[in-house]
């Protein structure tokens, strides 16, 4: 079932060690088969040295196992949150990256402070709210997913694929697994430069022109893109 | 004798560099056998590329060398006394690894600012206190031992499985050697991230809500967890 | 056509990855042959993985594409202004390097701490101007040299090979493709020395006496160097 | 002549970047053989990709070349320097390394803060004073050995084994060519860990007590050290 998908899905879980995102196993991705509304996720708790693409667990859109030897990672719920709410969204990655993460633990958006960030992102990028006790102590995973969209009330998550989930860790996703590592590792290097841009700054940066966001966002995104071949 | 766990030893003593935790030969790691009450751990001073499993040394409770062609670590006397004092662990690893021992260094504990403190610690990482002048004179990695076991009169250390020693670096322990220096990796990225919120914050950061360490904890420890396969 | 210069400028291109200067394919170099007045540069947006010589694309003087079935980088205007107005360099390099990144996201030159900058550079390493609105919304990349221009008024570009383009990147150049990219290495190396001897004298660092300056940049440039063999 | 030297001397040199202490040729390593009163170095300006052995040059304690193919490293002088006055070391290290090169850009000394340091240094490890603009002017490299051996006036160079040249970089040295490349290691991981300690603290970080510095360095060294095999 989805054997193409599994392969797409490990073969995108194995670039996160590779990008230097993940110690021990510590992230997960997922794709979507939106035709059949089907989810293959990574196995909670697997070493990445020896997980195998048909280790990978297949979940429907209400989080319920369909196919799989092992238990879905525990993010699972997440996951799912995001493909019921991000309709054109394929693919969701979790890390636990640095940078991205003193982000998260410092309850901060990253500001855009270059053009690094604007070639992908084209605002910057939000840090959800306090969770309640409520939402912590029943639920927990999906309601990490709530939060989530809540934060993108006002934002389209097309425009703005990564977000941080406060005293957690980042979430992107992209059209697929594989753009939603590309997001994961973009993201990472951000957060490394947003970072050191403040206290470069002694915490007095100034985020960039808007002008600026909209001609390298739209350089590489929308009709008019021209970055790249065809 | 105990080559079984001479092996383990060597092995995860082995870990050390390839996780970058340690320079030269700064860093040990230890293993006890509960039943007959004997220590293995590596000898002092010897390079990790030549070490080998046999050249491991075999100490009791009392720190007495019971086998061995090579002198023990001289911070035995520190294994010596956890074992002791902390009945339940099987494994223990000293290191300077750098972001851990930053906090060392800085007299300070590692708050807790987020889930990846929380999935292993369940309260902030202690710092020791001040040796007293006679502590360092004599017995002096014995009582580096002591001031540990001081830290955890109010914390239970399977709960919290390290601890800064102050001017110093951290001790790490687990259910054996292997977890031992898995919770080292673990505190190194803590640290290094701890330390980055605490400067993006312009040290101001707030450390997580009680619930989530709780939820966090508890989802991977205890009669109730539900992280990993079974 | 140019065989030999493009197989110098993928080397050159093959070299940014090496010295982990660009994630992904944000990098680019070109060089000039000035016999000719053509330029190769790197292809846009084509993975370092799989280019090859034969890959790059010749542009001339005024941006045009001689040859070549690739298009050329987006930042080709940039390269093409730089060409026309420093008449003495003949190798360009972009990437966003991460500490030199920092530095152009805080709008801050790197100002001379140490000798390690005065070996390659007579003076501060400056950050460009604001560009306005207009020079954003059309010919974006051809005034992105334009404001490099702007910062070298009353600087001599081969004595300061490199500059910080403001909330962008830095540019380096040199005598050709292999001087550049060096020059790109040492900058990043500089850049993420200042920053932190900035850090570490709380916002209070001094600039290095003129004399020593004057000492290291002549030691290794000009008639009286007497830095490697002849 | 002193085949045995020269190759040590290599040796020492490959271990540079080995050790990521180096960018390009930025540092060099010798070694004296006291009976004869010459020291070997490496060749000024050449890549440690090509370099051979053979290509060590050989020169004398007052800085004569006494056999080589290649010129001397340009800070020769200054290492002819360290071998006239320190009397007791048989090598000598000079990088740009990082760390250490920040606390050389600052001006600053690297204060004793934690066991690390006090292993291998008995006191602070100091930063030498401004050159005067003679100084600088001529014989710019013997002066910069002048700057450090005043450095040393109320300092033992075999106890505290380092020195920070300011606006420049580190020098450190041993009883050999291999042991100054170990503690031009140690000094680097000492600077990055003394560095974060300072911001970690907010500029507070106190120097560790004294009692502690002295158990630590003379558990290692002296006729009571018992770090170590014999």
């Amino acid at each position: 079932m989805l054997e193409e998908l599994k392969k797409e899905v490990y073969e995108a879980n194995m670039l996160l060690p590779k990008y230097n995102l993940v110690t021990f196993t510590w992230g997960n991705v997922s794709a979507i088969d939106r035709e059949s509304g089907l989810i293959v996720i990574k196995p909670s708790g697997v070493d990445y040295e020896i997980m195998k693409p048909e280790d990978m667990v297949v979940v429907d859109l209400d989080g319920n196992v369909v196919e799989g030897k092992y238990k879905p990672s525990s993010d699972t719920p997440t996951h799912v949150k995001l493909y019921n709410d991000f309709t054109e969204i394929g693919g969701v990655v979790h890390t636990h990256s640095r940078w991205a993460t003193v982000f998260a633990q410092s309850g901060k958006s990253i500001k855009p402070y270059g053009t690094t960030q604007a070639d992908y992102f084209y605002n910057e990028i939000p840090c959800t709210r306090d969770m309640t006790p409520e939402e912590i102590k029943s639920n927990y995973e999906y309601n990490t997913g709530g939060v989530i969209v809540d934060a993108f009330k006002d934002l389209n998550p097309t425009y703005v694929p990564a977000v941080l989930v406060k005293n957690h860790g980042p979430f992107t996703w992209g059209k697929d697994a594989m753009e939603a590592v590309h997001n994961a590792v973009v993201l990472e290097e951000v957060a490394m430069m947003a970072l050191n841009t403040e206290l470069l700054t002694n915490h007095t940066a100034k985020v960039m022109p808007t002008d600026l966001i909209e001609k390298h966002f739209k350089r590489k995104h929308g009709p008019n893109a021209y970055y790249g071949q065809n």
